[in-house]
Formats: structure tokens, C-alpha cells, sequence
């Protein structure tokens, strides 16, 4: 077991929670609570190391019920150094980072994607992947990503979602291309030269690709888009959370695409 | 001008920011950000001193345009000591509390409000009041709070939304005979014996109840609605943020209320 807080394994394991880098360098990124470590062993991410602690959380070993590959025993303290949540659930494990990329992607007939462009927060692109993961959406693609999908604070806040929903990085120029050659509608959130995106059809391919909050859409994005639509703004205040945006959009969407079944 | 961090303005300034308990005794709460203090003014809530740094910010003074009692002038090491956003603003402004309470509510023909069951993270409640503007609701019912609604990482999540839209706390006995009397369906969110959110007309007066991520929705409620709302699940995980589950069933009133008024 291991109880030192110095221990070069721990060491290296807090590095890595920190530093972007080192996660590209060494493509590792590290996984904190039972029910994130479940979905990502699900979505077929390779576990290097669990780092348990049996003292804490539910009667179960926290690792009884998961196929991982080696098991380190560690205490209460130094659980407590590397657990983000106050060491609630007893597992933070090392994982082996993995890039899907466009062409990886298994798309429904009638595909829903979400695009964002660039990431401020982490825990934003995080909340929008777990929307995603409840509208059913097929993937979640971020153009010109400043920071990798393996950031702490994205993983936490999408309780998991980062493994239940692809989530892929890439150019601006090659989602375009992408949604081209696919025949997926490109749906911009923009305020100008916008129609109200309750009037505007979702049921087909469809992709909704919302700017920064910071600085809004890109010229890229407004000329490759088949239509612009926004959100009515009926208060004082001006704008809305992306995760909140992207979450209203798609389940407009959702809305649609149910409507048109029944209809059918 | 005050230039010490010791100062006893200073630091009464910060420990309002810190304790609840000292906010309620003393009916005071603190906002910071020129917007906000914008947002807290046309309100019409009384600012009582108003600490302003002019090394900080536009080339404006932060409080030149606004109607303020009195101002202190600190420098920019005491700035950065009350400010959170890191001192981008100038201004941090000492505020008298004002209770709302819902029979103060100026209501709209069809009023749309949202209630939610005590609060478990003020940032969550914050972000909820941001959506709740957007959508143009009436007011944001809090049934018994476990903190007070000037809590700093509220007011600063919503960014200014607790001043732009009415939030009320009350208990939930007084809530419910409130709707009752002024005829207000209550649409309780909730995934047992629940029809999907829409397909429940919202033209009318609705209030929209959602309960705390953690335990869900009290009895109580259940027992008070007149429908119960669900948002489908189609993903793996099953729930969605408490902000965005408001925000999606907010817009969908504001949706079906648009299209009612089109068709007249």
C-alpha cells in the first residue's frame, strides 16, 4: 500500500491532473469516481493503474466490479491528496488517452452533432457533453481546441459523459468538409441575420455549431452555414451559458425528431 | 483613499462576502462588476458605499455613471483583495438586502415562473435566474433556502440575473397556496408517472418546480402538482444539470407561447 504522499507514483498521477502537457506528452489522463471509471472502461478506454482506497466509500472495494489492469492500494491521506471530491468514492485511475477522430465516428441515419468552437472553460465543454449524452446526440466535436479533452475539471463535470458521447478534436476546415461530404445542415447560434430556432427544421442530418462566449462565431462558421438561428433573448441580460444554449438547441432537436415519428 | 487590506471597512466588506449569518444580521451583501451594480441600481436596491479603484478597469471611472451614496476610493492592492473576477471591473459595491416576498410579484397575464426546491449550490441557483431572464419568466421562487440569495457565487453566476428577475424565498406551504389562489398550473419535473415536457401545454399561467439534484422532488410537490413534466433521457447517463433542465423547459413555454401568438 502505498501511504506517502512522496511516492514518485503519486507524484507523477498529480502532474498529470495538472499539466496539459504532460498528458499529450505521455498520452495518460487520470479518472476520478466509480461511475466515470465504469463509463470509460464501457467506452473501451484501456486502464493502466487504479488507485484504490478500500478505507473510503461504500462497503464494496471500489474496484470489485471493474476490469482494470494493475491495482494499487493506496491510504486514506494519500487518497485524499489525489481525489478531487473529498474522497467519496475510493477510485482514481490512469488511463490511457485515445483520439477519435471525424472518420471514426458511427453516425445515425439522421445524425445530431454539436460544435463548438474553441474552449474557454473546461467545465463548459463538459456540461454540454453531458447534454449531449441526454438529447441522444451522435458526437460532440470541438474546433481548435485550446486545451486537451482530458482536462480534470471537463471529466468532472461531465459525470462522465466525455466516454458515453464521441468527442472529437479537430480543424475548423476539416469539420466543414466533413459536414459537406456527409450531408449534415450546419446550424449556426448567432444573433444577427438569424431566424428563431423553433422555426427552423432540425429532423434532418444536423449539426448546431455555437461560437465562445467571449467572442461569438467565427466568419469561418457563419459562411459554411445553412442557416443561422438563435435563441430569443426576452429578458434584460444578453446572453446565455453555452452549455445552457447547446442544451436548448438540441433538445429542440429532440423535440422534432419525436414529433415527426409520431407522425409518421 | 483606503490602502491597507487591515482597514475596518475592508475587512467588515470581506467578511460580509464570507458569512451568510453576518449578511442576514446585518441586511447587507456585496456586488461587484459594473454591470451588475448596473443591473442592482435600476432595481432599485440602495447602495451604500460603493469601493471604487481608478487604476483599475475602462479609462471611465467604474462608478461615474452610476447613482451611488457614498464612495471610497482603495487602491489597487485592496481591490484585488475584495474583488473576485481579479480586478478587471473597479468596483465592488455594499448593498442593502430587500426581501421579496410573492405577494410583492407583479405578474404578467400568463405568468411563467420557476420554483426550485431549496438550493443545493448557489451557483446553480445563479445560473438558473441567467435562464429564467433569457426566457422572460415572471420570478424564481426558492422554497426553503439553506442560504440566503446574496450568497457572492450566486449574484456573480448569474451575472446580474438576481436583479433582473424577481427571486422570492419562501416555504413551500406558502408557494403552493399561492399558485392555488392566483390559479397557476404547477408543473412539477420528476421521471415517475410523467408525460414528456412537450406535450404539456405551457400557455397558461404555469410555475415549473424542480427539485434538487441530489434527492429529487419532496412529496409535498408531487402531491400539489397538476402534471407531472419529464425531459427524455436518450443517453447513457440519466440526469441533466439543474440550470439546464430549467433552461430547456422555460424555452419550451416560451416556444409554445410564441406559437400561440402567432396563430392569433
Amino acid at each position: 500500500m502505498i501511504t506517502s504522499t512522496q511516492n514518485p507514483r503519486i507524484k507523477h498521477l498529480l502532474q498529470l491532473q495538472q499539466k496539459s502537457s504532460l498528458r499529450k506528452e505521455e498520452g495518460l489522463f487520470v479518472v476520478e469516481g466509480r461511475r466515470e471509471v465504469e463509463h470509460c472502461l464501457e467506452a473501451g478506454f484501456k486502464i493502466r493503474t487504479a488507485f484504490v482506497c478500500e478505507e473510503i466509500g461504500d462497503a464494496d472495494p471500489p474496484h470489485s466490479s471493474l476490469k482494470v489492469g494493475e491495482i494499487e492500494r493506496v491510504s486514506p491521506n494519500v487518497y485524499e491528496r489525489i481525489a478531487y471530491r473529498g474522497g467519496t468514492e475510493g477510485i482514481v485511475a490512469l488511463v490511457e488517452a485515445r483520439q477519435t477522430s471525424l472518420s471514426d465516428l458511427q453516425l445515425s441515419a439522421s445524425p445530431l452533432i454539436v460544435v463548438l468552437e474553441s474552449v474557454e472553460k473546461p467545465g463548459n465543454l463538459g456540461a454540454v457533453l453531458r447534454s449531449a449524452d441526454a438529447a441522444g446526440a451522435d458526437a460532440v466535436v470541438v474546433c481548435d481546441p485550446l486545451t486537451d479533452l482530458y482536462n480534470p475539471n471537463l471529466i468532472r463535470s461531465s459525470i462522465g459523459a466525455l466516454f458515453t458521447v464521441p468527442c472529437v478534436a479537430c480543424s475548423t476546415e476539416e469539420c466543414i468538409a466533413f459536414f459537406r461530404e456527409k450531408g449534415i445542415r450546419v446550424l449556426t447560434a448567432q444573433l444577427q441575420d438569424s431566424r428563431l430556432y423553433y422555426d427552423t427544421p432540425m429532423t434532418g442530418p444536423t449539426a448546431i455549431v455555437m461560437g465562445t462566449e467571449a467572442t461569438g462565431l467565427t466568419d469561418q462558421w457563419r459562411q459554411a452555414a445553412d442557416a443561422h438561428i438563435r435563441i430569443p433573448m426576452l429578458g434584460r441580460l444578453d446572453s446565455l451559458n453555452v452549455s445552457v444554449s447547446a442544451a436548448i438547441l438540441l433538445f429542440e432537436a429532440v423535440r422534432q425528431r419525436q414529433a415527426q415519428n409520431k407522425g409518421k
